[in-house]
C-alpha cells in the first residue's frame, strides 16, 4: 500500500495547476518510465504494482531506477483507483520533473511552432511524428493544451524526452525574434498557400519554423503576415479539414 | 423526455453485439447529423436536446429531418446520462442504419486496407484523411475495431459517410480476389521496404490496395508475401515507431 501523502500527491498531478506549482508530471508505462530512467529528466520516483515487482520488465525498472537512487514504491490494486490516469493501469508509473525550456534552447535546427492546437491525442501524436522525422524543436502558442496533461504525454509515446519544448507567454513574439535575432524563416500551413503537392517544391529544414494552426481556426492573421511562405495540403474528398497531426507528418515528409 | 423503449435502445447500441443485431450506429454532433441526413445513409430517428431546439443549428437539423419524415425526439438532461457516448453531449444525435458493403463495392479506384487496427481514434482519422485525400475505398481485416464503434465514427468527422467500407472475415482471401479477379496491384508498408522519401518515386493509384499494419505489430507476414512492392517512411529521430494514420497521410501525400 502507498502513504496517503504519495496517494495524494499522484492523484494532484492530473491536475494542470498543481503540476505547474510542483514542476512535475507523471508517465505511465514500461516504455514510458524507461525512457525517462534513460534520458536526462530527472525523476523523482518510481511507483510499481506489487504484485507486478517480479515480472521481466518491471524488475529491469526497479533495478535501474535503485542503480540510480531513486526511490521505489509499491502500490496495491486499491491504490491503483486513485492513481491511475487511464482506464486501465498499466503496472508502473513515474513523477518526473518538468524541464525548463527558453526560447534560445530551441535554435538549432528546425521547429515545428503549433498555434492553438488545443487536442491532447493531437500534440501527443505531433511530438511523436516530429521525433520520428528528427525533429528536436517545438513552439507552442500560449493557448495551446498543457504539454504535461496526462493524455498528451501518454500521446508522445516517450518522445517527449527527446524533444525540447518552449511554451510561449507570446508566440508572435517569440517569432519575431527567431526572425530578427536568429535568422529564421517562417513557413505557415494555411489554406491558401502554395500545394505543396506540386512537383518540384525543395523546403528546406535550414533555420525554419513550420507553424500549423488548429484544425477550426488555422493559423492566427499575425502569424500569417509574417510568415516567409505558405503552404497548403490540397485535398480531393469531401472531408473538411485535415487532422493537424496528420498536416505536420505530410509536411515533414517532404522536407530535406 | 426520452420514452424508456428509446432511451434503452439508444444505451444498447453503445456496445458492439447490438449494433450488430440491429444493423445500426450513433453519429452524434451537428455536422455528423447534417452529414448522415446529407447521404445515402438511411436516418432511422433525431434526438435533440430539448433545451436546444430553437438554436439554429438544431432548428435546420430539425427542419431537414421532418421533410424527410425522419421521427424527431426530443430529451431532457436528465436522459442525456444514459444516452451520450463522449463526456459532454453535443446536444444532437442520430440512429443510422449500417450500410452493407461487398467486396465489389470498393473495386472502383485505389483502397486503404488497414490489417489489425485496433485503436478506434486512428481508425477514424484515416477514414477522414483518406476522404481529405480523395480515396473513397477502405478493406478492414477481420480483426480491426469495430467501424461503427462511438470512437471511430466521432474521429471520421462525418467522413463515414462518404466511403465505402468493406470488413474482411479473410483479409488475405480479398486481397488475393482484388489482385486476382480485379487486377489489383497491392502494396504494403513495411520496415524494410524502398525508402518512401526518395526523389523519384511515382505512386499511382490506378487500381492499387494500400496496405498498412499496426503499429505494434506491422503488415502480416501472408500480406507481406503478396505485395508488388514494399514501401518504408524512414524516421531520423529516435522514436520508435509512427502512428498508423500518419502513415497513411504522408502515403497518400505521394500518390498521384
Amino acid at each position: 500500500m502507498l502513504q496517503n501523502k504519495i496517494k495524494k500527491h499522484l492523484t494532484q498531478l492530473q491536475q494542470k495547476k498543481f503540476r505547474k506549482e510542483f514542476q512535475e508530471f507523471i508517465i505511465e508505462g514500461v516504455k514510458g518510465v524507461s525512457e525517462a530512467l534513460n534520458s536526462k529528466f530527472e525523476v523523482i520516483l518510481v511507483v510499481v504494482d506489487g504484485s507486478k515487482r517480479d515480472e521481466k520488465d518491471f524488475a529491469q525498472i526497479i533495478e535501474l531506477a535503485e542503480k540510480k537512487e531513486i526511490p521505489v514504491e509499491f502500490c496495491g490494486r486499491d491504490d491503483v483507483v486513485s492513481i491511475k490516469t487511464t482506464d486501465t493501469f498499466p503496472g508502473v508509473l513515474a513523477v518526473v520533473e518538468q524541464r525548463e525550456v527558453v526560447l534560445e534552447d530551441i535554435t538549432d535546427g528546425s521547429i515545428i511552432c503549433l498555434d492553438q492546437v488545443k487536442d491532447p491525442g493531437n500534440l501527443g501524436t505531433i511530438i511523436r511524428t516530429a521525433d520520428w522525422f528528427g525533429v528536436k524543436n517545438i513552439l507552442l502558442s500560449e493557448d495551446c493544451v498543457d504539454l504535461h496533461n496526462p493524455k498528451v504525454v501518454r500521446g508522445t509515446m516517450g518522445s517527449i524526452f527527446h524533444v525540447n519544448v518552449f511554451r510561449a507567454s507570446d508566440v508572435v513574439g517569440s517569432l519575431g525574434k527567431l526572425k530578427s535575432e536568429f535568422g529564421f524563416k517562417v513557413i505557415s500551413m494555411c489554406m491558401d498557400g502554395e500545394n505543396i503537392n506540386r512537383d518540384k517544391i525543395e523546403i528546406s529544414r535550414d533555420r525554419t519554423v513550420f507553424v500549423f494552426g488548429s484544425e477550426s481556426h488555422g493559423v492566427r492573421e499575425e502569424i500569417e503576415k509574417m510568415s516567409d511562405k505558405k503552404y497548403t495540403i490540397l485535398g480531393k474528398g469531401q472531408a473538411e479539414s485535415l487532422n493537424v497531426a496528420i498536416s505536420v507528418g505530410v509536411l515533414l515528409s517532404k522536407v530535406r
